[in-house]
């Protein structure tokens, strides 16, 4: 890609993003629905401006999402994750099974066989949190009860939805390492545990040592690396990347008021995380949409991946009010890379068709867009004052 | 390249980027050097681990410097600008012509053709002004009168550079279209001088419009798109994109200050930076210095390189007190870009070998790394404090 291409996607990219993105707030609907519409726009299947396999733009949007993770890392409070921890726990646990459960008997029911079934199951399993997180940040309710338990919830789900795609990808292949499977699982959870309890503890105690840098903006520097080395390190252990970046964020929680971090990351975020949204989008195939077949499919296992995540969340915190159990399942349906993983895992051991990919695909956009009108209005006030207020300005 | 190798990059690009920052501060040099030098460690020549010629690492390099620019433009004023103009017009002229005529006239003296000869003066006479701004900018030196007698003089540099690489490609080639050089050169100037002249007066008008956006941080957005859209309309022409990104920041200096854009756009320059430092340092082939031949013309190339510009710099400030002539001379130096296009250019018409290319990359690796002691020593007053003073907190 020459200077100029690159540029020039740049521009269209986060222009057209932005125009939207405006649009559709003077519509009452959140920003990012627009960039996403972008991407389909810009897509290969609409007007096929960008190209949704292109290396440099999936990195740049890649790390944007990296970015978003870590901006919300530093935006919420370790104590009070801690306090919304048991429903947390049971949101992520319920959360997953009941979507790998009835994902897999409805698949069986249609007349799928055993293992695509059950790879249809694990791709609509994981949360992928960054919509709801970003909807919630731009409503002002990163703070919210909701907010904490959907956060703590979704690192729970993906350390879940990576046991269960090690395991079904042994059923597949026919071998199982039960001590790569071991290790897989003690590392995983070892490393959030760490990084929940000493991470801040560690943290608050280099401050004096961060005091001593002289490069400038050290601090802020200092926060950059935590949060590429530990979305590296999640991504080595199999996790998400964005969990990483994620606990970078509640690790340096305490240090990031001293250091105004988040004012700081907010800016990197605000030009990165434009390039996701849109990447997301350009990756919609509409082919999914127009055989009845497919349509068909498509819509059945939206509704599968919507109703069964939402019964599991809303199951998990019965002590909780309806309107915040409402809210944390509705926070809870976007799918998104652990989906289109286990689709390409799937296919590349020939255990679904592309068919099946296509449909796994268009799910993960389709809980992705109807997520966040979802989101605000489940967060309606009985009165008429108006919650969207996105006008803050510059 | 996979989610976790890009990451992986990412980190280790960053953190030895800032690691060898923070020695060089320590040793009282400008911590850029550090972070290019971690880009020759890194590199092809030395260890291997990141490769020079990896598109999405080279586009974060090239986005990091589009923002240094532009973030340089809006530091400074137009006005002052308008101020130094004269000063600034002469040493852009002088500075080119000097490098051009005396690098022709050395290497033609040396032995080489004509036409090698005038590749070699057309690759030394462009400088890259990015590192000299970032020393000025770490050293809080943005708003001093040679920052913008250097930055005045380089718009100008790149529009004559354009000019001559153009005259010299119908050389080689044999065929000049007169019409479409004249476009050119009434549409690089037609861009500069609207932009300078008319650019801010649109700006200041536009401010009832940016007040009623509504997404989230609208000015810094809108920013943000005539900071790619420019860098994009300057690369359509034909001059640097960073020429356009600095106008973009000088359009809209006024602004800036209303909205705070600078702080903002700061911090998505921390983190893109070091990619730009780090990727040109990579470029660097020891081999350049391991031949004595090839070592002879090295030294030669660049001698002819510094002592030209800083000769016909010095000569175009004459008004100025000498310690300015030499400020201005010093932070002339930097070659960049234009060389390295050049001497691509060259290689591709089979005007110059393979070995002359190496020259000028290593030349304009050479003039970048010893610029910055340089500029620190020609700003050092008398007394004994030091003027070195990086240490801005976070």
């Amino acid at each position: 890609m020459e200077a100029g291409d690159l540029l020039f996607y740049f521009f269209i990219i986060f222009t057209s993003a932005k125009i939207l993105g405006e649009i559709c707030v003077r519509l009452k609907v959140p920003p990012l629905i627009g960039e996403i519409l972008a991407g389909v726009l810009l897509g290969n299947y609409v007007l096929g401006i960008i190209d949704h396999s292109n290396h440099v733009l999936m990195s740049f949007a890649e790390i944007g999402v990296i970015f978003l993770m870590f901006h919300v890392g530093l935006e919420i409070r370790v104590k009070d994750l801690f306090s919304v921890g048991r429903t947390a726990v049971l949101v992520g646990i319920l959360g997953v099974l009941f979507p790998l459960l009835m994902g897999f008997l409805c698949m069986v029911l249609v007349g799928y066989q055993i293992v695509e079934s059950l790879f249809i199951a694990t791709a609509i399993l994981a949360t992928s949190v960054g919509i709801s997180v970003k909807v919630l940040q731009d409503l002002g309710l990163i703070k919210h009860k909701v907010a904490y338990i959907v956060l703590g919830a979704a690192v729970l789900d993906d350390i879940l939805a990576l046991i269960v795609l090690a395991l079904v990808k042994g059923l597949a292949r026919g071998v199982f390492n039960i001590v790569e499977f071991s290790l897989l699982v003690c590392e995983s959870i070892a490393f959030v545990g760490f990084l929940t309890w000493w991470g801040p503890r560690i943290a608050a105690r280099t401050r004096r040592w961060i005091e001593r840098l002289n490069i400038p903006e050290g601090p802020f520097v200092l926060s950059v690396v935590l949060c590429l080395g530990l979305a590296e390190l999640a991504d080595l252990i199999g996790l998400a990347a964005i969990i990483g970046s994620f606990m970078a964020g509640i690790v340096i929680d305490e240090l990031a008021g001293v250091y105004d971090l988040e004012n700081k990351v907010k800016y990197v975020n605000e030009f990165l995380l434009p390039f996701f949204f849109v990447m997301m989008g350009a990756h919609l195939d509409p082919r999914a949409f127009l055989t009845p077949r497919l349509l068909f499919l498509t819509l059945l296992v939206t509704g599968i991946a919507v109703l069964s995540k939402m019964f599991g969340s809303t199951l998990a915190c019965l002590k909780e009010n309806w309107r915040i159990r409402i809210q944390t399942g509705v926070c809870m349906i976007p799918r998104g890379e652990v989906g289109i993983i286990v689709g390409l895992i799937g296919i590349s051991l020939q255990s679904i068709t592309q068919e099946v990919y296509t449909v796994v695909l268009s799910m993960s956009l389709l809980t992705t867009l109807i997520t966040p009108p979802l989101i605000i209005l489940s967060f309606k006030k009985k009165k008429k004052k108006p919650l969207l207020s996105l006008e803050h300005k510059g």
